[in-house]
This record gives structure tokens, sequence and C-alpha cells, in this order.
């Protein structure tokens, strides 16, 4: 530790003979602690604490600690499985919740899943497979209680405009189906792989802005595409009249989570609709209508597909692509509606598991005739509503679509094309939160930027590069913070050891002879340079406006460094060449309160000895008490 | 303003009648001050004043203000030319120290020209043309004063390597020598236009963890190359024994910047060997020695080479990308090069008008037969200690390669090409700064690893590629320290006001009933879910910790805000989330010091109304004081 081993001393107070001189500081007396090292740690140590911050940030094992064996055991089994957790308390009065709000959602669920294998350009059995076994998965290994499992209309629509850019669903359905199942293993093993590795932070960098701007621009593309779908294939029904209908149903979504009396309207809507459309086709059959009908619907399970995903070919690659996009996109919903459940019934779900368990599902859907799933807002909102209380919400539903699939089916035959068209038009309207982009443009222009970015580059360019260029907005943000981070004066705040931004506080006065400089970033490559140049302005401005006022002398320049949370080494190179240049002007620098990150590598870069013990404060008021104090003893 | 109206008011203090007792906290009776927004500011105010900060950080018109018409005029024709700036002051003592640095860097220019050429596979002339004019240009709009301008190693054998993979130099000299001069054209238009749109900051990403990595590759391959060619070529001359004496005088190229009466050796050393190997080889003509010389240069100045510039065709991608590569590295080195010896001299260059400088020369350059050239460490290092006080050293310099090319050609018939090699390989090897990536290594570990790739790129994938992987390990390096924010826990230091972190500080105190965290890092999407998480595991780690030691009970968490410089749409969410998971387990959440911009955008949300006036306080002591004089009055 060397010149530093005295100062790694905890609180080895020096003395001032601070005396109240109004000329100078009014303040009271104070003792002056010395800053120290933070304890020292091995480089081994270091980084085994910096991967599990990176890693475990939420400690997933601290519920093993000081068990027994057999205890270990049981928890391990409920981390893997957690229906082992709740199962064993489960009783009459939950299952009863559960039938309820199972069966509500299954009632959303058939024409949904219908239509968003429609929006997939999948024949319509597959969005019901794709409701039956990953709830069934999901509720085993799931740690959500509220997530209402099946597809989603904005991963349905990417794959389905990912892959028709490629490949006709018209001229070659079954390489098109083998595509979308590839597509969903890869998904799978991408998201469980995320979970597996730990790496679900990637998912954060779509941020809430990314994805406003990113689902307005799916929906816009959609129902352009299915209006025009609409008006091209109907000739005299009265489909204008649902879409507002419908619209007008579902856009009160968001207020029927708030009178959940008003919920059943729209989450007994698509069903209703779908009944009362196809009894009336039926009543029109024999009239000749000109109306497209689903047509038959083949009865029985979901049929293995495991033989039909395709690991070689000239589509490997387009399937990989759709399967990472729609991986990651079907996952940031799914997490994010877990979390903004739990949060609301105060429980927590822990992202990486939710991660595999959502990949594994998927995996396992790949091999049975599903597409991507996930958790649903739309589900998640009506299960929520009805009262679920755990995953078996989710069995129950499975269980009605299995009903469905091995009785219902012909049942479907008259239901209108028309129909499941308005759905999926009022469902993906639905993802347009023009009231969240605006809340974005009062708060954060540049927040607003990424989602102008992501809606347009959607629209016009590509869902992926669409995407991209959004992320890539967003990380521009975070690195033009530290490109150019603020810099503040600071001045005291009369009677007070309190300083402030001059600026903001009016109360705040300057100290004289001192000018207190406050860094808001951490010090890096990327904004040495600039602050450098901008700490030396502050200086030539502050001698100019001294000159000007007649003021005392500039003698000392305070750095307050509490908000500098990280250094590397141009920024060490800035703090001593800075140091260098203000002494060659017989102004000396000192620093205040660096924290314990910015402390150790000074002191490793050896920077530290130059600045030797009157250098370093633990506050700015200590600094400017004692640096005062001295001025006065050597006149 | 709506709510926070009367919050605005500076400094509206709420009297405390804090008893002191020992049970809650000991601490001084205080003030309690409110926290202010900002001033109010529009949108457009915000956005020039970010811009100022982004573009114009120096405020490079601070001398314009206040002046008359007249003397904006002089001003203005200094700021563009900065020779107006010293040229009226210029006297004879001045000229002579400027005329003997001159001399000293023509010494080396000469034979570093012709070496650097031949490293950039283009005629040895070329190095000698690229120290005449490019000189001249920069002396009349450069604003450094010590900078020795002309061919650099780094540049020359990035040219090299990138040009010579898609045409060979030896079989189309004329279309290499075209793509070079079309490069520099795209170099200097490059530069330039990154100075005159104030673009400077983007050479700052460069940082120097990756130049070292870089510089020490690049420095491996042409070393490989020309001790390839060299063992290839020579067969009996004694050129083995050059190396180890030249690398032994330029390694210690470092010690004589420091030790002034050495650096004539080093200045020396090369027209010395040039001159010495010329005269061996000489006398040794007759004897038919198999030696490979320079052979043939041609007489006279720089031709024109405007007509060779080369606007269209099949190589014109490849000319703009080696270009912008050479330009970006070039100017990385002449940037830092001219702050490096301002910073010696304590005077500033400006980073933006140096761009400039340097582009406009390498555009001119490219007229006139020059290749790419910057202001180069070997030479402004050698003029620095050969005493230059303006940039006429650069004149002298100039005229002395005039007098050269028009006079002295024949001279260097017999030159062996086998000196030049040496100089190269000596050039290079002082570019392996094995001590600075051991600093690295020791200081920042992360910056270690984009020195690392940024070597091993370079050396095995190729030029272009390595340095973006290393900018790429460098800005990860951001996002991680922004995605895994430091959290703290702090405590009192007893007796005082000052909180602190509780494990680096031993003499700092839980604070009993509260829990204290810092985050040291701005909110972002990026970090929100993580910030979430790793809060509620210190709350549940403080409440387990509390249980097993039978303390008084949680019921107050204070967010130090202090390090949070930055907020987004994300982490506001994360604010009011928080605090609503924590209002259900009756836990109340508070905010001490937010810096302005934070302050502002809790304002904008509406976030700011749901924690009123007692959810934020100026200071972590006042919170803990007015919060338990609170409990105290309603127990």
């Amino acid at each position: 530790m060397g010149v530093n081993s005295n100062k790694v001393e905890n609180f080895s107070c020096r003395e001032t003979n601070t005396t109240t001189d109004e000329s100078v500081v009014v303040m009271p007396p104070m003792e002056i602690h010395s800053v120290s090292l933070p304890p020292h740690k091995t480089t081994l140590c270091k980084l085994r604490q910096r991967l599990g911050e990176i890693f475990f940030p939420d400690d997933p094992l601290h519920r093993f600690k000081n068990q027994s064996l057999g205890r270990k055991l049981l928890l391990g089994l409920q981390f893997l499985f957690p229906i082992f957790q709740w199962g064993p308390e489960y009783n009459l009065k939950l299952l009863r919740s559960d039938i309820i709000s199972g069966l509500t959602i299954a009632s959303l669920a058939i024409p949904q899943g219908i239509s968003y294998a429609k929006l997939a350009n999948l024949p319509p059995i597959v969005g019901l497979y794709s409701s039956f076994v990953p709830p069934l998965i999901y509720s085993i290994l799931g740690s959500s209680r509220h997530l209402g499992v099946g597809p989603v209309s904005i991963a349905s629509l990417v794959m389905g405009s990912m892959l028709s850019e490629a490949i006709s669903p018209v001229d070659q359905p079954i390489l098109y189906l083998k595509l979308a199942f590839t597509a969903t293993f890869f998904a799978g093993l991408f998201q469980a792989s995320l979970g597996f590795l730990r790496l679900g932070f990637i998912i954060d960098f779509l941020s809430k802005a990314t994805l406003v701007g990113f689902m307005a621009g799916a929906a816009v593309i959609v129902s352009l595409q299915q209006l025009k779908g609409l008006l091209g294939i109907v000739h005299f029904t009265t489909k204008m009249q649902f879409i507002p209908v419908m619209s007008s149903v579902f856009s009160h979504r968001e207020e029927s989570m708030k009178r959940p009396k008003l919920f059943w309207v729209s989450a007994a809507a698509p069903l209703t609709s779908v009944i009362l459309s196809t009894l009336f086709v039926f009543c029109l059959k024999s009239k000749g209508h000109g109306i497209s009908i689903i047509g038959h619907l083949p009865k029985g399970l979901n049929p293995p597909s495991a033989n039909m995903l395709y690991f070689s070919g000239s589509y490997l690659a387009l399937a990989i692509k759709t399967g990472l996009i729609t991986g990651i996109l079907s996952l940031t919903e799914g997490i994010a509606v877990g979390r903004t459940f739990a949060s609301l019934k105060n429980y927590q779900v822990d992202g990486n598991k939710e991660m595999m368990a959502i990949g594994l599902m998927n995996m396992a859907g790949s091999c049975s005739s599903c597409y991507v799933t996930t958790g649903s807002f739309s589900r998640s909102a009506v299960n929520y509503n009805a009262g679920a209380q755990t995953a078996v919400s989710n069995i129950i539903m499975a269980s009605a679509v299995l009903v469905t699939l091995l009785f219902l089916m012909p049942l479907f035959y008259y239901t209108p094309n028309v129909i499941l068209a308005a759905i999926i038009i009022t469902a993906v309207i639905g993802l347009i939160d023009y009231r969240a982009a605006y809340q974005l443009w009062k708060v954060d222009k540049l927040d607003f930027l990424a989602c102008l970015c992501s809606f347009f580059g959607v629209l016009f360019i590509s869902v992926p590069l669409g995407l991209a260029i959004a992320v890539g907005v967003s990380v521009f943000k975070i690195l033009l913070h530290v490109t150019r981070p603020n810099t503040l004066i600071m001045g005291n705040i009369p009677g007070t050891h309190i300083y402030h931004s001059l600026s903001r506080y009016k109360a705040a006065t300057r100290v004289p002879s001192f000018l207190i400089l406050a860094i808001e970033s951490p010090i890096y490559f990327a904004n040495s340079t600039y602050l450098q140049e901008r700490i030396l302005r502050w200086v030539r401005e502050e001698e100019e406006w001294i000159k000007a006022n007649n003021e005392s002398m500039l003698k000392c320049i305070i750095l307050d460094m509490t908000a500098v949370t990280a250094i590397d080494t141009s920024g060490i190179d800035l703090v001593c060449e800075l140091r260098k240049m203000l002494d060659k002007r017989s102004l000396q620098l000192v620093l205040a309160n660096p924290v314990a990150s910015v402390m150790e590598k000074l002191h490793q870069s050896k920077a530290l000895e130059s600045f030797g013990i009157n250098g370093m404060y633990l506050t700015v008021a200590e600094a400017v008490v004692d640096i005062s104090s001295l001025w006065k003893s050597q006149p």
C-alpha cells in the first residue's frame, strides 16, 4: 500500500482550527475525515463478485442457504418445477376460481388461436394446437400464476411476414409449415438458452419506447394487409360495421382492467361474435352468399411434428433468423406480462426461470404441431380479472381446447373468415398505444425518437432492421449521455454543510477563491477529452467572472466525484493531466468523495500518490473548511 | 406547475422538533430543505443548450463577445488562420530556434519519408513530396506550435496493407498510386468534414487501450513483413547487426524526451545511418555486392496529381474505405500528439480546428503527389526538444526537403533498402508499448481486454475488423456498467451528517429502521429491471438480517439519487413501481437528492405527485432526521 497505508486507516481525523471569519466561509467548525480505500480484494474475488452481479443479481440460491440435505432436495425440485411449490397447498376453493378463469380464457383463446394462426399464414387448426400443449407445459414449469399462455399477435405477424417474404404459404404449404415449426424450435432453443445462460438482461435492451413504436408499426402493417384482404374478398356482408364495433369493444380493454365488471364484455366478445356470425352464415348457406368461410377443420389431438423440423437446406438460415426474432419478441411480451401481474399481486417471477419455461414449452410445441407461444397480454388480463389463482387455470383452458379439438371442430365450418380478420384487426389496433407515445414525447425526446425510428423502420424497411435501428438509437442515447456528461458549478447553502448546483438553487452562494465542480457521469475514454476541455472552460469563465466583478482570486478547484461512478485508464490520465495543467497556473485541484472503484483505480495507477493526503476529501464541505483554514495558517 | 408550485420556492424550510434520542439517531437538530425543480426552460432552449454542449463544448466564439466590428474581423482572420495570431509578434530570436529545430526534424524527415513511403508500398520519392507540401499548409492553418507534420508509420502501413490486398503495387503501379492519392483525398475530406461538422468526439471512441493494442498488432505485422523481406534479399551484408543497434537507439526515444541532451542521438541516428550505409555501399559498388538499393529518384518538385484522383470505377469503394480508416487513425495520432505537446507548454489546441487543418492539408496533398500525413509523434518530440517555438519550424523543414528534392536526390542512389527496412522496423517496434499494456492490466481488466482484442483482431483478422471489435468491446464496457450498476448500503458516520458505504467505511453505522441505498448509475431501460430485482433483494436481505439480529423493524427505504445522473421513461416506471410494491409491504420509499434532470422528468411524468412533499429530501441526513421525528410525533 506504500504511501497510502496511513490513509487506509478509517477516519484518522485531522483537527482544524477553523476560525469563523466572515470573509472566507461561514461554517461551523468540523472534523476532517480521511478518504479510505475500499477493503482489499483479489482479482479473482472481484471477478467472482462481478460475474455474480451480472448473471445472478437476484441470488436465486439464497433459499438453499443453511438448509438440511432433504430440504435442499425438496427446494431444488420446487426450484425446477414451481408446481411442487404451490401444488401441495392446492385446495377446492382455489380450484373453483381456476375453473372459472380457465373457461373464460378458453372462450377467448379459441377464436384468438384460429385468428392468430391465420395472421401467421398457418392453417387455423395450428392455432388451436398451440393453445393446448404449451399451456400444459407452462403450468408445470412456469413461475407466474396469472400468465395466460398461447399464440400472440406480434410473434404471429412477424413470423407470417418474415416467412412469406421467402416462401408462399399458398404454393408451398408443407414447406411453409415445416419452416414455421423449425422457427418455433429455434425460438424455444434461443429462449431456453438465454434463461439457462442467465443472459436474460439482453431482452432489457428492447426498451419500452422501442416496443411502443414497434407494435404500432406492426399493427399498421397487419391492419392494412387484413383490410385489403377484406375489401377484396367480400362483396355484400356488413363487415365494415364489425370493425368499429369490435375495435370499440377492444379499445376499452385497458379500462376494463380497471373496472373488472366490464371485462366480461371484452372477454366474451370474440367468442360471441364467432358464434353469432357462424350462425348467421349457416342460415344463409342455401343462398350462395359468396362469403369466405373457414371450411373443414380436422378433428383430433395435436399430431407429432418432430419429423417436420428442418435442420438442413437453403431455408435453414431464414428459419433460424425468424426463430431468433419471434423468440426475443415473444419473450419480451411474456416476461413483461408476467412481471406486470406478479407486481399487482405482490409476488416475484424469476426472469431467467420464466425464459427457460417459455423456451422449453416452445421446443416441446415445435414437436407437437404448435407454433410460437408465450404469455399473452390479453389472455393474462382476462385470466387475472376472472380470478385465476394458480397455473391450474392454464390446465383448465387446455382441457377446454382439448374438448374443442376432439368434438367441436365441425361447428367452426361456417365461421366466416371476415370475423377472424375483424378479430385480428381489433387485436392489433389495440397494440397502437398513442398515449404511451405522447408520454414519451413529453418526458424524454430521445426515447420518443427511438420509438419513431422503430415505428417507421418496421413500417418502411423490415422488422429486424427496424428493431435494430431502434435498439441502436437507444444505445446511442446511453453513449451520448456518457460522451457529453453534465458538469455543474456548486455553491454553499448558507449555514449548512450542503453544497448544491448554483443554477438550480438560488439560495446557494459561491464560495470565494473556490470553484466547486460536480461531474455527473463516469469518466471514460469517450468523455475524457470533453471533460478536460469543459473543466478548463469553467475555470476560464470563472476567472473572467472574477476579473469583471473584482472578487478574490481563484485558488482552488474542487471536483465533486460523488457521481463519477467509474473511471477507466483514460479517465485517470485526465485527472492527472488536469492536476498538472492547473498546477502550472498555481491552482490547486482536490477531489471530494471519490467512490470506491474510482479510489481503487487511482491507487492502482499510482495517481493517488500525486494527490497526497491533502488532495482527497470525504465531502466538499470538509475540503472547503480544511483548505481555507490551511490558507489562514500560511498566509 | 400544479401540485409542486409551492415546492419550487427555494428552501421553504420545514422545522423539525428533533429530540436527540439515543435509540433512534444521534444527530444534531437541523432544518429540512425542500428539493426544488430546476428553473423552467422551453424545449427549444434545452435543445439549443444540449446541441451547444455536443458540438461546441469549448465555446469557440467566446473571444468574439463584446468586441468591435473591426476587432471581430481580425479575430475571425486569426481564428481561421492561426498564423495571423502569432505572425505579428514573430521575431529573430524565435526564428533562430525555429531554424535549428526545423533543420533537425528535416534530418529525421528525409529518411523517414523514404522509409514510410516504402511501408505504404509507394515510390520512395512520394514520402519526400509528402514532407514538403503538407507541412507548409499546416503551418498556416494549424494551431499547434510543436507538431512535426509528415507521413506516419501507422497510416502508412494500414494504407499499404489495405490497398495491396486488392491490387499489387508491383504489377499495377499506376493504379496503385492513383488509389493511394484518392484514399488520401478521402481521408482529408473525412477529416475536414469531422472538424467542420464538429464531430471530433468520434475519434474519442478509439480509446487509449484500443490504440495500444492496435499499434502493437500493426507493428508485429510490419516487422514480420520487413524481416522476411530483409532475410530474403540480402545475403552477406551485416544487416542483422543493424537491427539490434538501431532498435536500441530508437527504443530509448522515450528516455531521450526526459533527457533532452540525448535526443540528438535519436534525432540524428536515421540520417547518420543513411549517410554511412550509402557511403559503404558506394565504396562496394565495383564489387557486384548484390545489395538491393533505392536506385534512381527523380529530381524536382511535387508534380500535380489532381488528374490522378479516381472518382469512379470498381476500386472506388476500396479507396474510400482506406481513406476513412487511415484518415481516422492519422487524425487520432495527430490530435493526441498536438494535445500532448500543447499541455507541456500550457496552451490549448482546438480539436475541431486541428481536424480541419489536417484534413485540408491532406486534400491539398492528394493533388500534389502526397499521401496521408499528420502530426507525427517522433518528429514532434524531436521538434519540441530542439526548441521549436512556432509552426515556422515546419516551414524550415519543408525548405530543407525542397533543397533535397531539387538538388540532392542523386545522393540517395546508393542508399541500401536494408537501412530503410531497419528504420521502419525500429520505428514500428517503438509502437509496441508493453508497459502501457501492463498498466492497463493492472488498472482496468476490461480495458486490457479491449487492448487484446484490438491486438489479435488486427494481427489475425484485418485492420478495420480488429478496430471495430476493439471499439465494440469498449462500448460494451460502458453498456455493462450501465446494465449492472453498483448499489450500496449506506450508514451514518456517528456525530456527523455524512452517510457513506457501510462496506467501505467501518466507522459507518446502520440507522435503525432505515435502509439507505445509493444507486451508482443513471436509471435506463437497460438496467431498470435489474435495479428493481436488486433493490428488492437488498430489502429482503435487510429484513432477514433484522430478523436474525432482533433489530427494530424496517420502516423506510431511502434511495440516495445523487449519482443517478439521468433517468428515462423505463426508469420512471421503475421508481413508481417500486414505490407501489413497497407500499404494499407498508414500507415507505423516499428519494434523497435527485439531480435536476431527474427531478424534471419525475415532474413531467407526474410521478412527483405520487411522492408528495414528504417523499423527497435534499440530503439523506435530512430525510433520516425528518422521518424519525415524524415517527416520534405519530407513534
